[in-house]
């Protein structure tokens, strides 16, 4: 049971035992049709069933124009120097227009009857000539003032039949397909249907579905929270996702880890829902009752797919006997806790049930291929889905890989696509091509600035701003060597950087020497910034300088390699002698300065070198030491690009500089400085 | 005024003159922030302020396993053949997990403590060992079958610090941004912005948008027409497409074409509405009123740009003071009464409003570039929407253009993108480069089966069954030697085609050695049909035989040069010796069967040369004279696409073949043979 570590089967597998599953039980197709009124909340449902047209569209011949019926026989002769009068007919209702021509057509010759733009054409006329291209005449043959009801018009041209009208049946013929089964409706979709006779239209009922947080270490949004509490938030973000598939959710309150409970809850939600979505409880841990609750009310299906993240599904069939069917069967899927395994269980297992109930065709994913940034490696036989940023930079499509972490939602709501990496492929070599699955459109893609270096907070800022102007900044922190590394690779369209020159004391332009001898770059000031140690509040341990780093009871952390406060670090190191063995902590590394930060207000350290906007942000004292330059290193051919205008343009903008100013530590004077 | 004709002006200047007079009326941002409880509704809000963690994720150090807590440094000497024993500390409650190490952290030494996967982590703990790495013991040193709670662990391996633990703020640190303003919420969004501990969010308020039809000739959905009658759906597409585009929609009841009343009504609703949409009445015709309406109201910026379809637009701004701002002004958009015209007026103007009052980043719409199938028309000086299906054919991306008719709401139905053909360009030939804005994704196009040729009532069926498969097939009708001329440029997956040889006798082989001598090509059997004459019920001329078609008292509505039915009467007339110019009406040409038949049923013509099941359609009366085949023309590179596979397979589908069985006329004896 819950002590038997779950038995991973391929993805493949468990999607046929699922769709096996549902067939047996008859809930494989369309759920159900509602005919509803067709209003604005029509949109977005689903056909059930072909709209065929039940009236023609237009039901009439109409008049294209403002203008007058005739009959083109009569106007055959008119000629410039040649031209035709015709009497205008009075109006005469209704009647008039549908009757059919008198007897001897004869009789009805020569006239004319005013229309306007959408009245019906009598059906004695086959032609409609422009009110523009007339001259009404009074009863004595004079020009009349009256151009709408004149006594007769003169035309000076032939018209041929059926000029300037829209006979029956233009947009739709009755009994024509307008709309397949299984189409969603959009605005337009809405206008045909009701065009063509409808008011009301069948659509797929919404499947119904129940999600179920479970666990007592969970508390809802909004409540304080201690040390082991979880925010309940998957349960949100599934209902939300059910929603944008089409779907109707209602989330369950948290039920606690006891197995009768949740059973209960469980039988309880199969009722009157057409899938049970149990969230946690599905990891190999204390809380695992998802499987036994879903045995013991029918069958469990598979318990662990071979996907990464999101190994620990369950699948299962439940029995839910209802009045009118006894044998009915409800299916439920064991969500697992991670947040980021929960909304990719969703989408594998989910989103494509959820289109069968409502009859859509099947979806490819719209995929690009682009280039891995770096390395990465992956489980063997797992299917694994890579978070990735993705970015147009020169010609290259690139996919810089997201965290991994399966509690990081962050890298969800940060990631451009998904690469799938097959069970089989056991790592990828930085450069090789994947297949993205996008959940950008490619018109996103080429509005984002994709920068990698080092992180500063003023890129956030940055980014809050571009937002407005139509562009993305994506930033992967890597260093400010990492960053001239990509800059070479033609990996990003510029690097934050601040690397100090120990010989020289002067920023970047040494390193940028050595890494960039064949790209010609722009590099610009962003800030100068204060470096200095990050302590508690109060300072207890009293650190004030760099020598202090190597005190027995001070535990560093520290930035990455290639970092440009790391380089400051070991600049200083050197200049004192000091041996960086001796600084306890050293090899600990984070790659932002909020991370630093982090690692002392949880006391995972006692200090660290960063900046002092980081300090403040998590509430922490700081000991100023430095002051370093930051700037930005640009590529020449993007330096002048419509992409990155904006953000130039921003570094001259007094709010943004006032915004950046207003950090602590922070110096804008030689903010938007060419400095080369 | 209304008689006056309307001075179209360019689209640049007159999407300039709203926007300033928008600025000018301190309209053009944001127009107000709510703030909603976070869950599943606020999907699709847009955030109106930048998300800002307030606390961090993980909260505090969390076990990524279950597993037990140890220091790192008891561990570093363990080894395979040199075990370490560590104690398992009982559990204390939550004071044990918060409370800093003892002041002399030996005592603590050689413990461990167990955690479940989330469980926060000892603060005098640096790792987690998982629980399936150690050998639980007993007070005796045996191995324990307490699993989780065992006397000690012996373990085997040293583990270097953090190992699985998921440290404070991996996800997100407090103060860090999350999402900027602007951005639309996903379901993703909302878990993230829940995780770093907000329970309600900060959005743009929708845009309230009132939408007024007016015109005397409308009648609502779902009440019985007459000719004249203008079923009233441009309302029910506007509310839709505000809807989805993020505002609220209110649909006004109709309004008759009586000045005081619009006037009135736009009045009222430009109190409660931050936009009116006046739709109808902006043409030159006696309907005219909106202009007139909103220069009473306030000021006419603009009447008539020059964009086609939807020239006659109308932009305002009204003034509509309330309590708090005396200067109020609302805009008003007069949006044309022609369906087509109307939704694209939205386009153009309306959705870009919304997305500024949204505070959404502009955005650019997906497009590609496609070669146009036929030569187009353009009005001289107009911005031209030219609506086309796109599919890949081969290499080649190509744009067909669909009707040009701003009442054929169809034509935006079947659309999947514009091309917009700027002013100053006149027309474009065939095969000319046209950049097209999607209307669907990339992937959608790629699963389009394109079918030019000609028309039958089983592509229709085809193309509803095929949808449920994940193809889409878009079929345009230029009759059966367009079809073959459409495969030999390489335009066409398969071609339609039911050409009789006059010499042999033989259906489609001949012309398709003439036309498409370097092309291979599979011939497959669709139906076998009956060509006749479509007559009124009870036929009350008494049309009997193609002889007939020469009574002076008959008219005729012939198929366009290169149908097959053309082709199939031409060979009849010239078996009889008859003249083409004998028949009244030769000249006449519709495009589809259905088109003739609807010609017949509206009593503009007597009869027609078509198959059986356009006259059920139009309840006409059939007199049956000929058996023709109808195949399908395949290029053997399509034959064996994946693309093309579920078409072919659909063949042999009994269910599909009977319901084109049950069709009158139609014979699927030959239904799938590969005639060649």
């Amino acid at each position: 049971m819950s002590d038997v570590y779950l038995h991973d089967i391929p993805l493949e597998e468990a999607q046929q035992r699922m769709e096996k599953a549902l067939r047996d039980a008859g809930r494989l197709g369309v759920l159900g049709i509602e005919e509803i009124p067709l209003d604005e909340h029509a949109l977005g449902r689903v056909l059930a069933e072909p709209v065929q047209a039940l009236i023609s569209s237009p039901h009439y011949h109409a008049s294209a124009m403002d203008g007058f019926a005739v009959r083109a026989e009569d106007t055959e002769d008119a000629e410039l120097n040649n031209p035709v009068v015709l009497k205008v007919r009075p109006p005469l209702g209704a009647q008039d227009v549908q009757e059919p021509p008198a007897a001897d057509g004869k009789e009805e010759a020569g006239w004319a009857y005013y229309v306007d733009t959408g009245d019906p054409v009598p059906l004695w006329a086959d032609a409609v000539i422009p009110i523009e291209n007339v001259e009404p005449l009074d009863e004595q043959g004079g020009i009349s003032a009256q151009a709408r009801r004149p006594a007769a018009i003169r035309i000076r041209a032939a018209v041929p039949p059926w000029s300037h009208i829209r006979p029956i049946g233009e947009d739709m013929v009755a009994t024509q397909l307008v709309l397949p089964a299984g189409h969603k409706l959009r605005p337009v979709d809405l206008g045909a249907i009701a065009g063509c006779g409808h008011s009301t239209v069948r659509v797929a009922k919404r499947p119904r579905v129940a999600i179920l947080p479970t666990g007592t270490e969970l508390v809802p949004v909004g409540q304080p929270v201690r040390p082991g509490d979880i925010i309940e938030y998957n349960s949100l973000v599934l209902a939300a996702q059910v929603i944008s598939w089409g779907g109707q959710a209602d989330r369950f309150p948290i039920t606690p880890d006891v197995f009768e409970q949740i059973r209960d809850r469980v039988a309880e939600a199969a009722r009157d829902h057409d899938l049970v979505l149990l969230n946690a409880g599905s990891s190999a841990g204390s809380e695992d009752f998802s499987a036994r609750v879903v045995s013991s009310l029918g069958e469990l299906l598979v318990h662990g797919v071979a996907v990464r993240p999101g190994h620990p599904v369950i699948l299962g069939m439940i029995h839910s006997p209802c009045d009118g069917d006894p044998q009915r069967k409800v299916p439920v899927i064991g969500v697992p806790g991670y947040p980021v395994s929960a909304a990719l269980t969703a989408e594998i297992f989910v989103q494509p049930l959820l289109a069968r109930w409502l009859g859509l065709p099947e979806q490819e994913d719209e995929t690009v291929v682009a280039q891995l940034t770096r390395k990465v490696t992956s489980p063997a036989g797992d299917v694994d889905y890579l978070r990735v940023a993705v970015g147009q930079v020169g010609d290259k499509l690139l996919a810089a890989p997201l965290s991994r972490g399966s509690g990081v939602i962050t890298s969800l709501v940060r990631a451009d696509g998904i690469a799938i990496l097959p069970a089989g492929v056991q790592g990828l070599p930085a450069g090789a091509p994947v297949e993205v699955h996008l959940y950008r459109s490619r018109a996103d893609l080429k509005r984002t600035i994709f920068a990698i270096g080092s992180h500063d907070i003023t890129l956030d800022l940055m980014a809050q701003r571009l937002a407005v102007h139509g562009r993305r900044l994506a930033s992967a922190n890597v260093g400010s060597q990492g960053g001239l590394v990509a800059l070479r690779r033609g990996e990003a369209h510029l690097a934050g950087s601040h690397l100090l020159d120990p010989e020289s004391g002067e920023y970047n332009l040494t390193y940028i020497r050595q890494y960039l001898p064949d790209t010609p770059v722009r590099v610009v000031s962003l800030v100068g910034r204060e470096q200095g140690l990050l302590v508690p509040r109060g300072n207890p341990k009293g650190i004030r300088s760099i020598e202090d780093l190597v005190r027995p009871d001070v535990t560093f952390v520290n930035r990455q390699r290639g970092a440009g406060t790391r380089v400051l670090l070991d600049y200083h190191l050197g200049l004192l002698g000091m041996d960086p063995r001796q600084v306890r902590g050293y090899e600990r590394e984070e790659y932002t300065h909020l991370a630093v930060a982090a690692a002392v207000s949880s006391g995972r350290a006692d200090t660290g070198l960063g900046i002092a906007a980081a300090a403040q942000a998590l509430d922490l004292d700081f000991v100023p030491l430095f002051q370093e330059r930051y700037d930005l290193v640009i590529p020449v051919e993007y330096y002048s690009s419509d992409l990155l205008a904006p953000l130039l343009e921003l570094l001259h903008d007094p709010e943004f500089r006032e915004a950046v100013a207003a950090l602590p530590g922070y110096d804008v004077s030689q903010m938007g400085n060419v400095v080369v």
